[in-house]
């Protein structure tokens, strides 16, 4: 088995669980944060990881243009160019493909498509994808898929999802199997029950190192999304991590983890870090509203990040207000703080049986909008 | 005294000091990094304390306008509000209020303006401007002056430096005297010698802690500035500390102290920093550059900086090409750390009587543009 994944402890239909790499373990419920040109945006590695952040993503996208896989692979891989020695798990490029890139062409072979930077032509294969994140030194490499797009109608979505099936099994294929590395299948089938459990079935007979649930989190809303993830994730193996691409908010996390699912990314706390918005267990807030200017108070009591412990909600106010780096340097440290703060909260909950309590206090809390004295 | 100069060693001009605050001790010679805004761009003030530098310059312009000296007061001044527990020296304004702001009106009793900012009408005046300061919280004040732009005519010069030098009086006059904390007056008179010895003698006659050079650096190039600095730091009390402002290149610097300057603040690491440019004992390169795309050797080998130490030349161009803020950040923490580095080795010869060495090597090397094998 090329990745170990233990399942430690199981509470209703959420687990608590802890996936070795040969760069080391990822406990789940996890939460990766993105890096997507080789950085976490305005944060420097080690203090990535003094978050708690035990796993990133890297997109492969965005890599291939830019420096490109072979540089990376002469540089002696994605850890190494970019000091991050702890697990990597990177996309497939195919869904930055489709949102970013222009002139595309999908054919039963590939995706043809032009560069949102220069301009130059790329085809994208399994084959291709596998290659480059092969290249990238990826712990975790994710087929090529097509992430049907949403609305879809069910024959759109049925012909999508047996395309990606059929790429799965060309990306495991492909794929080159090593110790500590691996490959997960991706479930589609947009929010049709029957085309979930086809997917889940085809990705089951080839047999991956993880699944993720893909093609949700595009627009349908939490409600459809949390209907979906009523009988997705309990159609993969029960042995394998689930992973939950693209979300999301603290509440759709924490009620993913309740249907079930161990690992998610999402750019929520990064590129919330760069518009001034800060992720509270009192909920979001805007640090650019007026009502911070000469506030003295921590952003988050309670929060252990050097925002949270250093500076008063006036201070990131003022550096807002300028412009500042520091600003968007400060925040995204305590987005991902948050996060990270989140997932270690469910994992203790798990391991301490008190995961309902700690749901309920969630959302009581989140309901306040700010620190109750205000 | 208000605040303690010790020099400890002379040789020829050059001097070793430490100069002793309420908020710890300046080595001297010393490099102030700029903190316009109440943070140095890109830094946290932890690394920008890892990098060596132990005292930086405030703007008062910048502070007065955002967030305003009253709000700094209150939330205990610039050193708790921007979490920098080391000295501080503010300039007066008087400066920016100059290059920056809109509609200027300047006259005996002080300087009217309008905030480049949002157009809000602000009455500068020399007692003003120590008010401000006070409130900040600045460890060493600038005295209020008039920066006599160049080239001036000698009556023009004369007649500037003399109400700078009335300014001086009223400075000194309305400056709150505290241990540990002091003022410095700012020498003026453009390029000519004569008025230059009668700022140095109107300053000595009123007293101040450390003194200025001011006016120079302002378009009159390195040659007619080291002319200048060939008589003006003499003229200067003999147990003070002597800065000269807004000052400069490594080069400038090293010549500045071969004159008998002390201190120097300049935003050339920190704004070259966002412009890829990267200062190394082999001379100023720019990352941007294609040669290197490719090129797996740190920046500056021998540095000791994260940037140097952790990452590649290819990976910082990688950076930059995209735009990444940890571009920014790694950078300006290189220019700070070399600038410290450059004023430790300073510190060191003169301590080691090995001055001349060191500045021939300095040369020698700055004059190569690369790490040689290249």
């Amino acid at each position: 088995m090329a990745l170990k994944y233990e399942i430690l402890k199981k509470v209703g239909k959420s687990r608590l669980g802890k996936l070795h790499t040969r760069h080391g373990v990822v406990d789940t419920p996890a939460f990766m944060p993105v890096g997507t040109c080789g950085t976490v945006k305005a944060m420097m590695p080690e203090s990535v990881a003094a978050t708690g952040a035990q796993i990133l993503l890297g997109n492969t996208y965005h890599l291939m243009l830019r420096p490109g896989a072979d540089l990376v692979e002469k540089m002696g891989g994605l850890h190494k160019f970019m000091n991050w020695d702890k697990p990597i798990l990177t996309d497939s490029g195919g869904f930055q493909v489709m949102s970013l890139s222009g002139l595309r062409k999908l054919t039963e072979e590939g995706v043809t498509f032009k560069s949102h930077v220069d301009g130059k032509k790329f085809f994208l294969t399994p084959e291709e994808s596998m290659k480059i994140q092969h290249k990238l030194d990826s712990n975790i490499t994710m087929c090529l898929d097509e992430c049907t797009p949403f609305p879809a109608t069910y024959e759109e979505a049925k012909k999508s999802m047996e395309m990606s099936m059929r790429w799965a099994k060309r990306s495991k294929e492909a794929f080159v199997d090593r110790d500590g590395y691996g490959l997960f299948g991706i479930q589609q089938g947009s929010v049709f029950e029957d085309l979930r459990q086809q997917s889940a079935d085809a990705l089951r007979e080839i047999g991956f190192d993880g699944y993720a649930i893909g093609g949700l989190a595009v627009g349908e809303g939490q409600e459809e999304m949390f209907k979906a993830l009523d009988y997705a994730p309990g159609m993969l193996p029960e042995d394998k991590p689930r992973y939950l691409m693209g979300v999301g908010r603290p509440d759709d996390i924490v009620g993913a983890v309740l249907r079930g699912v161990d690992m998610f990314d999402c750019v929520m706390p990064t590129r919330s870090g760069r518009t001034a918005q800060a992720f509270t267990k009192y909920g979001a807030l805007n640090i650019r509203n007026a009502r911070h200017k000469e506030d003295d108070r921590p952003l988050e009591e309670g929060c252990d990040c050097p925002l949270c412990v250093n500076y008063t909600r006036a201070y990131i106010h003022h550096l807002q207000k300028c412009n500042e780096v520091l600003a968007v340097m400060l925040l995204t440290w305590h987005n991902i703080r948050y996060y990270q703060r989140l997932m270690q909260g469910l994992r203790n909950a798990l391991a301490n049986d008190t995961l309902d309590e700690y749901v309920s206090e969630f959302y009581k809390n989140q309901a306040k909008g700010d620190i109750p004295e205000l």
